[in-house]
């Protein structure tokens, strides 16, 4: 007997969402933060770990980080919840939402995994392409929304790996015409200087998701929170599992949200500015054509293969992300915004490949 | 509009899965190990921490823990799935598996969890009772499987929260009766001394969870994994988010199995001999009878309502945990078998109470 015949032939025909363990000294592939965790946040991180029995589970809910994060972002204690980064509260959301028959829609090239998620849940997947300048098309987001009345529409705003951000408006247009519920991924939010989060107190059908990964520089932690209506993220902690967060990433987290003004504002700050230089700079090389980008990382259309220039760079101990196997992105490759010194290693790099 | 109506009924019905936040000095309610995480462990395991920046993400998937797992447990290392607690893995399972109308067989009581995710994705559960004597009704469960063909059967043995375990004979004839899944969550398979891991080379049917909450110590850093046939544990892996596992957690696993022989093993012998001296203490207190438990817990009858001994215990410094809420349970109680001097002041509370 063939045992596989119990998995779901949606799950089976997909193919599991994998990267190749390459490694670079100028690590520029992930869009974490180049700065790394700053020190003083690392160490009352461990010394409020030091008497913490192990063996103890953590909170069944994270409520102190929850509060924390309450205060942090402008918005109800209770319409918060933390998970083991961002992608468990997706998932949950669309456990929670999406069954067969059910609708997604969202805008491509994006983050793969909503794709991946939605479709092992059996829903039915719309994708509105970007405009030819690689911006959200509002205009055809409207119409699907529409045409196939989504139970869920997920935006990446900033988006991955674009950069391009959906204005305010467009959302509250589209928030306004939705029956469903809509999913503003903010992962990036922090280099666009921007958050959706007011828009929370008008729409009780928005959802939005926050990461620890990238500006506060705990990719290693996992941890990820989302912000709702109250009575809607009580729904969706249905599908979180208890005990979720790990007690060194709850307590990482909450230090971290503490010393945000201190330790990690001014970090992002500089990464705003490198990557405006390195937008410029990389402008000026024949043969390349960056994108303007709200995000830590930016995509550059080059004349050269990506899967060419991916390697070329690896030679040089850079490691990007070739990101031409996406939609429309066939001639692109991808950057993360890395330290001024990563950078200029970077231009030097592509100006001797181009 | 009320965008609570997105969200499927079943989860709209189901009672949030919680525990009240009750704190006793001893705390024998969530099976944790009473005597901490060795020192050794915890020190190795910040040693490798030291030098790892945490703004890194963790590796896509855990390959050297699977590795050192794979070595520990007697299986290969691609039939293994770490995650973050074996509540992820049960989860993924389900999701690849389960979907409306699908069928899932578990044996009442038991983990709360395992009902709790299958609702949400919409499986229907058929639960088989334990029999008067709280084992497991093998004939009955023979019986399920024929007239319902399951494709998912869910056995926790020892089993939480009663301590019985399913006899090997019987498992194998359960797995050669099923067309379906057939999972063993394992999670206090040390203090059993036995594990059903030898069975996965001649079923391909057969899913092993085990945990590093219960024996391993480490309940505060949440990491469970599976056991399965290599192209089973595959399809389940396509549920599992990448980078489920943080950095400090798959490191601090990796140390705890390196060190487990000499560290951890000790530890479990010393809480089976507790076990037994408990079990044999509570016997003869007037108006208790524990049940045999092959666990490093144990379920008491009592004449005296569980609640109120909840209660009463609590003002001794001693949290229990009151089970009384199940099904066949209304007059037990639960408590986590401590250190020789927590289960003293257990015994003395007790014997003062009754």
């Amino acid at each position: 007997m063939n045992y596989l015949d119990k998995i779901k032939p949606r799950v089976r025909e997909l193919r599991a969402y994998t990267l190749t363990p390459d490694r670079g000294s100028i690590k520029i592939n992930q869009n974490e933060n180049p700065w790394g965790m700053p020190a003083k946040i690392k160490e009352e991180s461990l010394r409020r770990l030091e008497n913490r029995a192990w063996s103890r589970y953590p909170d069944f809910v994270p409520a102190s980080l929850h509060e924390r994060l309450a205060a942090y972002a402008g918005w109800k204690p209770d319409g918060i919840v933390a998970g083991n980064g961002s992608n468990e509260l997706i998932q949950a959301l669309l456990m929670v939402t999406i069954g067969e028959g059910k609708r997604v829609l969202i805008c491509e090239p994006t983050f793969a995994l909503y794709r991946q998620v939605a479709t092992v849940l059996g829903g039915e997947i719309t994708s509105v392409p970007l405009t030819p300048q690689l911006t959200y098309d509002t205009k055809a987001i409207h119409e699907a929304v529409e045409e196939i009345n989504p139970d869920v529409t997920i935006i990446c705003s900033p988006n991955n790996p674009t950069g391009c951000v959906m204005k305010d408006d467009d959302l509250a247009q589209l928030l306004d015409r939705s029956s469903g519920l809509v999913v503003i991924d903010e992962a990036y939010f922090e280099f666009a200087e921007h958050t959706v989060v007011p828009l929370l107190e008008r729409h009780a059908n928005l959802v939005v998701f926050r990461t620890f990964s990238k500006a506060m520089a705990m990719a290693a932690l996992r941890v990820g929170y989302l912000l709702a209506e109250p009575s809607l993220a009580r729904e969706i902690s249905k599908a979180v599992l208890p005990y979720n967060l790990n007690a060194i990433s709850q307590t990482s987290a909450e230090v971290a949200v503490e010393m945000y003004e201190r330790e990690l504002q001014p970090l992002v700050g500089r990464i705003i500015s490198e990557r405006e230089r390195l937008f410029v700079e990389l402008r000026i090389i024949e043969g390349l054509v960056p994108v303007p980008s709200q995000a830590n990382f930016m995509i550059v259309r080059s004349t050269v293969e990506p899967r060419r220039v991916f390697a070329e760079l690896l030679r040089h101990d850079i490691l990007i992300r070739d990101v031409s196997g996406y939609s429309m992105l066939k001639d692109y490759f991808r950057v993360s915004v890395g330290t001024p010194s990563e950078n200029d290693a970077l231009i030097a790099a592509l100006r001797e490949i181009f």
